[in-house]
């Protein structure tokens, strides 16, 4: 019998699962409503379960479960409520003994050990398992999506810090007085450094320079990360000039971080760094401009190896896996 | 016999040795010259050693050796050479074969385990063993000297990243066009924040402000962090001012690297730190006013306390007990 984990990635309207070995090859899977109620959701994980230990040949034994959801707290066992039926497992943070513990409830509900963390912690453990970080002991990885993730991995291990919250460099100040932001601060680098923050230097560039291009025809709400790449590609200055500036502020704010933990490595996941050379070429340039001179300054900035539609079941998989070491 | 271990600090000129129980009480201690040849040094370690094996009542038994040194790194063994005849000993970076190995060579000649590590690592290790974080897995060590220095303690251990160089704090950015910093860079945070940091911003003021001030009569070699923070309890506004922006810049960056590490508290040392509430009380208000809101907006930011003539002994000790847990 083959050991094997569940990985689920937890998202607002539906959660995907996968049943995964330990080379990363996911043996099954499957996905269903998030919609439901909690005890729905726990009942779904287990007939999966149940399925897979029963249909899959060779056949199979689950040893545990990772989940991988916003905002989940490794820590205290929680997550954010990722809709109103689920309103009782609520909010994140320190653990509180009055409010229902997810991760708990899961377990207690399949009988398995369940390992619960964000999803950027959990991409990072993907990559060092199965993806670019699977030699590595010293990382950072950066998730570039809406809004921007990370995870550090210090001496093989996530770095959770006191309390779970380790690891939000989105929120990592670049002007004081910058743009708003949804924590309720001004300037933080998700605001910059983002497909979102992306889209709004788009637009302050449009407003700072008189140079014609295809993005002065496009509403706000209708420009996307990837209309942006797409003129880039063909030669608009204003969507260039957005990529550089884009790759500006993170490679400074990659330089600081590396003055943090010091990292044989950074890695980039993501929408945006799907962009490809558009977003690492600025951003391993100032990378390599602003980092302190004892440090490398040919420091690898390497893109995700995980592959796109998976890396998420991957990614909460490796919480397992991590797990049971 | 009472376990010991020797902890020796390392300056440019002389090098301060003390054999350290468990508690922290240093039993005995010594200082020597470092400006003779790095045999001699080797030498009057072994003849401190004997010194204390043989004449201390209740008798020791000394297990290990920690040394604490500017720029020393804990990976590699090697250390920034301290005076021109240390020089072989050199450069600090990445191991390299054909360099003498500080670490290795102290070990042969006195036949103990070495641990050697740079001074604000030792420090926060010191605080770990002997201080304010005697209770903490989870903190930030900053060192408020003439520079800046920063040790993270994360799940007990500290950092060290992939090549013994994390927990350069002073030099992530605060400004990439603002003030000449030592490391050929612009705008580093210990360019702001450090005793130097103050007498800069306080040069910056008085050409700004038009405010009277005592600090007018003093020239930029004569003014000394102690003669600000004196004019700031006489009053003076220019000097208050100063204090004020040191905390801004401090408290922001501190909470960008609680968005790092999430640690449970913060611990400022050094000389610029003994200046009290004029630092603390501003960097605890920013810090509170930047940081982001899922972590504890009163984290706490604590004095050191290690002895400060012995907080570097200590420190260094606190290394060697570290290596034999």
């Amino acid at each position: 019998m083959e050991k094997v984990v569940i990985g689920i990635d937890v998202g607002g309207t539906s959660a995907k699962l996968g049943v995964v070995n330990r080379a990363g090859t996911i043996r099954w899977q499957t996905s269903f409503s998030t919609q439901s109620s909690l005890e729905e959701f726990f009942a779904r994980v287990g007939e999966a379960i149940q399925t897979a230990q029963a249909q899959l040949i060779p056949a199979v034994e689950v040893i545990g479960i990772g989940v991988g959801a916003p905002a989940a707290n490794a820590r205290s066992g929680t997550l954010q409520a990722v809709n109103m039926n689920w309103s009782g497992n609520a909010r994140p943070g320190p653990p509180d003994g009055r409010r229902p513990n997810f991760r708990e409830a899961l377990s207690r509900a399949v009988g398995l050990p369940v390992v619960l963390d964000n999803d950027a912690n959990a991409t990072a453990l993907g990559e060092m398992y199965f993806g670019a970080a699977q030699h590595l002991r010293d990382f950072i990885l950066v998730t570039l999506g809406t809004g921007l993730g990370s995870g550090f991995v210090v001496n093989g291990n996530l770095v959770y810090g006191s309390d779970g919250l380790a690891g939000e460099m989105g929120h990592i100040c670049v002007d004081m007085n910058g743009r708003d932001c949804a924590c309720g601060r001004k300037g933080c680098l998700e605001t910059y450094v983002s497909a979102n923050g992306l889209k709004r230097t788009v637009f302050e560039l449009l407003a700072q320079r008189r140079t014609e291009s295809p993005l002065r025809g496009v509403s706000y709400h209708a420009l996307t990360a990837r209309m942006v790449s797409e003129a880039a590609e063909a030669g608009d200055p204003i969507a260039a000039e957005a990529f550089e500036l884009t790759g500006k502020i993170l490679g400074l704010k990659l330089a600081d971080a590396v003055a943090h933990t010091s990292p044989e490595a950074i890695i980039l996941f993501g929408g945006l760094a799907g962009a490809g050379k558009l977003i690492f070429e600025p951003t391993a340039r100032y990378l390599k401009q602003f980092i302190l001179h004892i440090y490398r300054t040919d420091l690898p900035l390497l893109p995700s190896a995980l592959p796109g539609s998976d890396a998420a079941v991957l990614g909460a998989a490796a919480l397992a896996w991590d797990n049971n070491q």
